[in-house]
């Protein structure tokens, strides 16, 4: 038996969904409720910042060229290309952070996180979709951010997204955030409660 | 993809823990929280009521004869022999409630928990565990409704169970029965979000 003074490592958890499901929300739903006891990874990207959003926060935004030159030198722990721009995750930042006993959320895509599970075997992976392919399609309507053929081609994007599913732990429907929210709590209690990040608790005997 | 229309089952989960560890308690708080939407399985056992245990409640308590009947008939999902006494799962109720979609609560020692696993690997096994060794033996003294030699045996063969706590998914510490059973209700609220319980919930697109 492994002793008391083992400890624990923090919880790596990959979020995934199709554009348009309200993983923003519901993952600032979720920062909330922990008290910002998550360290939510801030992906690097190519695309263009949309209305509201700012460098640092939603995302870091860089160049084409400065994103090839982090891929140059293993500096992510998972990139892919997305609707023609590059999106990726700093390794270095998110080790640190398990290390110190602090769980990560990532939002990333399938391509994405289908690496970081070949890379840390022990992430939990829960992908997110709408109550129906309707209602993404309402959504993503509703948000006037993006023109129709931008539209159409997230819809068939997510068509190929929901293929993934079966590699994903967990399916969460974000019909009401709160409850959405509130599934993606238990599932990080629940898996703090697993045999293997517990261990440590058990007495030499 | 599979189609809506599919019917869930229910959830098998498995509880089990060394005699004192305060199962029965942890239980009972758990069955209130979900107001009776879990099936919990009362065992058959040979072994003496306790003072306020009622049969049929807390145990079918039968003799050993007419156990032993029950495993010729091969009527138990599973059995098993625990400081000199048969406990055993009645395998036709079971199924009739997973079938009906509810969730199936058992409260059996570990070559029982074995035997489920083998037969059906989708169970949820949950380990209760007690603070400490030095609590556990304090909470079976407290108990005061058995001898000092009965004591002893619990004890020893609390070291032997704590031996399969691996083979467990999920190990929960009872220190605080409130937190305990909140801990299995977040277990039990991830597994019903769990892929392959949710695949139905997935648009034929």
């Amino acid at each position: 038996m492994i002793g008391k003074k083992k400890k624990k490592k923090g919880q790596l958890i990959v979020l995934s969904g199709p554009s348009g499901v309200g993983k923003s929300t519901v993952i600032a739903e979720l920062m909330g409720e922990r008290r910002g006891d998550i360290y939510f990874s801030v992906s690097f990207t190519t695309r263009a910042p949309r209305v509201g959003e700012a460098d640092g926060v939603n995302y870091n935004f860089v160049t084409r060229e400065e994103f090839e030159e982090m891929i140059v030198r293993d500096e992510l722990l998972e990139h892919a290309e997305y609707v023609g721009n590059y999106y990726g995750t700093s390794l270095k930042v998110i080790q640190d952070k398990l290390n110190a006993g602090i769980d990560v959320l990532l939002d990333i895509e399938v391509q994405g996180a289908a690496k970081v599970r070949a890379k840390c075997p022990e992430a939990v992976l829960i992908f997110i979709i709408p109550p129906s392919f309707e209602e993404l399609s309402r959504r993503l309507h509703g948000r006037a951010t993006d023109q129709e053929d931008v539209i159409a081609g997230r819809l068939e994007k997510a068509r190929e997204e929901y293929q993934h599913i079966p590699s994903y732990d967990y399916l969460v429907v974000n019909d009401k955030v709160s409850e959405a929210a509130a599934e993606i709590l238990s599932i990080l209690k629940a898996e703090d409660c697993r045999t293997r990040n517990r261990l440590h608790l058990i007495d030499d005997i």
